[in-house]
């Protein structure tokens, strides 16, 4: 089949999803739990397969780890569905309602965007979480896994969409891609695919949103600061520090750029250098920090780069302002954090960062939608529309406006006949569940 | 000054316009309303001279008439101005709150978007509007008006800038670009520009949006659908559909084809036919529909058109089904309405049908802000993400999670030392009004 004959298929099928109740869609959930746990010896023969293949084609160890999916994976998988499943449904909220006169209802309510395209790479459970909760909020979805999981993939796919349509759900509701070429057509079909969540390297991310007309969710770097005001405790700043910088340096939401206040640098650096370096952390400074501790020079470049590793670059900074205008010139938008103890001053700087998520007093690492009790994660994102921070079940889905009359027409308005009443209603949308 | 330069220093404006409070933004609309209404004679000068130069150019008579501002354009969009002022400040409204653990407060507070790129043809008053309706927001603007009103719209922007100047804003907050060069520079911008709003035919929208990284509000097309099913009421059937289609034929919400139920068609055409004729509008039918009327042929491309125009598409389908499917086929996602007197079928279509506004029983040309009483309109999105139908100042925000702690670090939840609570919080965020 080619890429536009699944799409259409997709697209087809989004439908049918948009207007599955959440009885049906939970029921599907559950019996896609079942189904996986009665079929994990062929799920682990397949991804046995995949290892050893990627294994004797020289894929690096870490990437490897990442790809095994065992016991423990799927029992962490079906965890995920059932909690899934006890999630409130996204779709069929209303949010608001308004009398515009009397007979004519207008309410507001959630629906599915529609065709989601997700590409994710390695880890085979991606799959099942991202299916699970495109499901759940009544998308349909286009899915390309990375390609030393094809095996593994295709076995969960067909459990996932077999279990699906056992419980009435349409069978084209998910199909799988499976070659680069089929993502590259993918980007092209804006007229079939509302939202495309690349989850991936910074690379990888950038090159999807240079190439798709398809808006993109997500976020490509991930270059988080924190910034130590002059009043700040610097104990807690310290852990804080470390914390952000070390407790996993391979992720969007670690600290790269310490930004301390000139009031403050004399005392604090001293003892965060030796924090940092009893964590391995190398430091990179300004001019200014280099007066005060010994660390290699910070360029222009490394205000503008994620480490994901451990590398820490620290400025010093007149004072607020400046270290605000430091993050929205350098920052990517994600997670900046002030360590202050005057909460105006935190006011101001959470008025004035333009970032996804300001933080005040706490680790950059909060950043993340388990953390957050967002239940599930689609992913972070970094953009200004529809959905920004950490993104779950609610940023899958859109709303329509629905208006129920009785025959009520717009020249009556316009001839002064009738007029508008514009008043909040106090209920739900009565026609979804006739 | 280059465009570039101009993004970059609204960018900047655009920091401390979300910073602004609602005092502040309602005294600078408040200020701007006077600041017009002392110099009607100095806009109105620069009104008759764009209106000369444009007639002498050969303007047609209709934009002509679009493009004069005088004193009852100057109170209507004061007017505006005073209602806007009254409506409540979208920015800083916190959408949930959770505690996350003992001390450690989340919250998700809107916030301006950024900057807005905004495009327009021919009427000056949209310029007092849309920056009037930014602003509000605490978005900044890069705007660029029809050149046929470049003298009137100059005159605004100085008057608009100055005013809000005096208020206390950054004067960069809005600049207007002046030539279709400038307009190609600015969609290059996606550094800087955080939302391109169109407004204009569909083929400009369209070039927008085919030329732009940006992400685009709006919509190119309107083609509306009225489904008239099978146990409708007749005469309320009628009444509707002549309203739909002929209250104001020249716009996106006025109905281009209607669908008709074949068990009551042979009832229905002939009174819509006589209905129709009575007011100059011309029916054009699929094959079954020119069995029972007398009607030119509708081809492929008819169902794919927005007339604009008093020209009415006509198709007898099998049901329901078929017309959601031509629906959701040939339409544009922007308005269709079902008649009909079973609640349950109303249920579906509305489920079914993927579109941004869905009617029961009344006019498609309902969709519409004002008259949905959202207050002010952006304009109406037939886009999948953000904002959809009809937008006001929600479409203008998004938001930012922030997060306030005590020296809180992810260490401790790691090391299972601390657990989440993820209790919902009542209250809104603390900081905002310090």
């Amino acid at each position: 089949m080619s890429v536009l004959e699944a799409a259409r298929r997709v697209k087809e099928a989004s439908i049918k999803m948009a207007a599955a109740g959440t009885e049906l869609k939970n029921s599907a959930l559950g019996r896609i739990a079942s189904k996986l746990l009665e079929n994990g010896e062929a799920i682990f023969e397949a991804n046995r397969r995949d290892v050893e293949r990627s294994r004797s084609e020289g894929l690096a160890a870490p990437l490897v780890k990442r790809l095994v999916f065992d016991a423990g994976k799927l029992d962490e998988v079906v965890e995920g569905i059932k909690s899934l499943i006890a999630l409130p449904d996204p779709v069929g909220r209303t949010l608001s309602a308004t009398l515009l006169d009397e007979g004519l209802e207008l309410y507001k309510v959630t629906c599915p965007i529609g065709v989601m395209g997700v590409i994710f790479e390695s880890r085979p459970d991606a799959l099942v979480q991202i299916s699970s909760l495109c499901l759940k909020s009544g998308n349909a979805v286009l899915l390309k896994g990375g390609s030393e999981a094809r095996e593994t993939n295709r076995v969960l796919a067909d459990i996932i969409v077999e279990a699906a349509a056992e419980a009435g759900l349409p069978p084209d509701w998910l199909k799988l891609l499976e070659t680069r070429a089929e993502v590259s057509e993918m980007l092209k079909l804006d007229e079939y695919i509302d939202l495309i969540i690349p989850r991936g390297s910074n690379e990888f991310v950038r090159y999807i949103m240079d190439n798709s007309r398809i808006p993109v969710l997500g976020h490509a770097d991930g270059i988080c600061h924190l910034y130590v005001d002059e009043d700040a405790d610097l104990d807690l700043a310290v852990r804080v520090a470390v914390d952000a910088k070390t407790q996993y340096v391979a992720v969007c939401n670690a600290v790269e750029t310490l930004l301390v206040h000139e009031g403050v640098a004399g005392r604090f650096l001293p003892v965060l250098k030796s924090a940092m370096e009893e964590r391995g952390v190398t430091l990179l400074g300004c001019p200014r920090t280099r007066e005060i501790i010994p660390a290699g020079p910070a360029t222009e470049e490394d205000w503008r780069t994620e480490y994901l590793d451990y590398v820490l670059s620290v400025k010093v900074v007149g004072g607020l302002e400046e270290a605000v205008e430091h993050i929205n010139t350098y920052g990517s938008g994600h997670t900046d954090g002030i360590i202050t103890g005057d909460p105006r001053r935190a006011a101001d700087f959470m008025a004035l960062v333009d970032s996804g998520n300001v933080f005040w007093n706490c680790s950059t690492r909060f950043s993340d939608g388990f953390r957050y009790g967002l239940g599930a994660e689609v992913g972070i994102s970094t953009g200004k529309i529809h959905a920004r921070g950490p993104v779950g079940l609610e940023g899958l889905v859109i709303y329509k406006y629905l208006l129920l009359g009785n025959g009520h027409v717009v020249a009556d308005y316009a001839a002064k006949k009738r007029s508008f009443i514009h008043a909040p209603l106090k209920k739900d949308f009565p026609l979804s569940k006739i």
